[in-house]
């Protein structure tokens, strides 16, 4: 814990601290692993497996939760196309380094396309969404793309609360939905993993989920040497085996993941850990980024 | 061009802006991409062949630029190893996924490590410097690590005008020096490029200098499943082929390299093209991050 912390529990306790002029013991800061070891059940939340899915590569598993309070129709088309096998056999299209990944139909042209299911409506482009009926843990920390951010429910927003808005940010993982020209344009049958810098696509497409697992399969693939990182040749793509809901999958075999609730203690003492660095760290920034701070993701005890 | 910089330049001209009231034509702001190539030669300033290192990997080159006035001695300590041949045959020993990648010697204790060259001195801590004596183009935009940031001579900075002191922000494509607990123990002989969120690093180490091409041979590497993301397995390591200064390199083989000064009418038009996002576009963040608007490399034309 620093000194900042530590005189700022002092005046809040007011009790067990020296008094000034005293000295005080050098007590060693807990490290953000340390706050996470003490951390108690209560303060995780598991996956929500009926909005989660694994997309298996080569490579090994990625499993992407979807944002289902703020993009439903998009995570409602995502999951019907996973359900019904759409995404199984197509492929990562794109790596555009320090930027995203892409993966979808890498059909050159559409009479070549892969059939979407029948009935797949139109999907409205889902930018973002009214604050209101959210509970918004904000961060203090200056941001330099909005003038509010922070977390619901785990998910990292920012917000204008002057107009009631609210919008998942472009960090490190997330997951948005490919569009063309047209901002409705996007329907989940094509998506991307942020792998960079890509806060300058806040509120211009539509942000579906992060992959909690398994980015490293994704960020680590070579670039592609096209516009915009997308492969020239179908052999430098990467398969997708198949893409399955965690809710479909035996419980047996499925993944138990659980994410940091971000509206507990342990999830404020966790930030400290991570705006006053210690150990290693000489310089305290007194500073956290909406995208340094997501979630930690682990497997159920 | 945005309405916002149609406007400015309205105000600015006082000429040849259609008055209140008349209809003002649609002009189609110009990309970034036409911004530079309506550049001139003088928007652009050559490499510094005495302080710029071309390391080739067996997947081809990456061109360090040294920055020998943010860190003066390590620098010249990186020519003096590069000169030396210290680098030849050493390896990649770490990628920590949006974090770094990290090169030096894979030798797992030191009676096996690769002798320095004879003479080398000890190096101190570089992490910032006065900013007397620079020309600084400051950023107007918000930075949520420091109160200043902007453009000393296209490297990209944070300063504490009070203070009197800037540094080298950790921004995507920086190289640093490893370093172990004492803040004096780097001497530039292991060396770190930043491939994701780094700021965090900013005042904590040296940083030493920008990779101008060839990022993404460090960036698409596999990831370390070590601690901090080292290899744990000599054979999972790329080795360096070999590193040689530019000025080293005959002028008929010499990559013929510029950067985009930071200093010109052409860098904040190219700035604002960056901060009004256009075309694909619908949101205007009016925001560029300091990580965000590198300036651009080019081979000389």
């Amino acid at each position: 814990m620093t000194r900042h912390l530590i005189v700022t529990l002092c005046l809040a306790l007011l009790a067990g601290c020296a008094t000034a002029g005293e000295p005080v013991a050098a007590k060693k800061p807990l490290s953000s692993a340390e706050v996470l070891a003490a951390s108690a059940a209560g303060d995780w939340r598991e996956l929500a497996p009926e909005w989660s899915f694994v997309m298996e590569l080569p490579s090994g598993p990625v499993i992407v939760e979807l944002a289902d309070r703020f993009a439903p129709q998009h995570a409602a088309s995502i999951r019907a196309l996973v359900r019904a096998g759409y995404f199984d056999g197509l492929a990562i299209i794109r790596v555009h380094d320090n930027y995203v990944t892409q993966w979808g139909d890498p059909a050159e042209d559409e009479t070549k396309a892969k059939a979407k299911p029948a009935g797949m409506p139109t999907v409205p482009a889902e930018f973002d969404r009214p604050l209101a009926g959210l509970v918004l843990t904000e961060l203090p920390d200056r941001d330099g793309w909005a003038d509010t951010v922070g977390f619901v429910d785990g998910w990292p927003v920012a917000a204008d609360r002057k107009r009631d808005r609210v919008w998942l940010t472009h960090c490190y993982g997330m997951v948005g939905a490919g569009r063309g020209e047209a901002v409705d344009s996007s329907d989940g049958s094509s998506l991307y993993a942020v792998i960079g810098a890509a806060r300058g696509l806040d509120l211009n497409i539509t942000t579906v989920g992060r992959v909690v697992q398994g980015i490293e399969r994704l960020s680590a693939l070579p670039r592609g040497t096209g516009t915009l990182g997308f492969y020239q040749k179908p052999e430098q793509t990467t398969p997708i085996v198949r893409a399955r809901m965690l809710a479909d999958i035996p419980a047996s075999e499925r993944p138990k993941l659980q994410m940091l609730r971000t509206d507990t203690a342990t999830w404020t003492q966790w930030l400290d850990t991570r705006r006053h660095r210690s150990g290693w760290f000489v310089h305290d920034p007194a500073h956290v980024d909406v995208c340094g701070v997501l979630p930690p993701v682990r497997t159920a005890p």
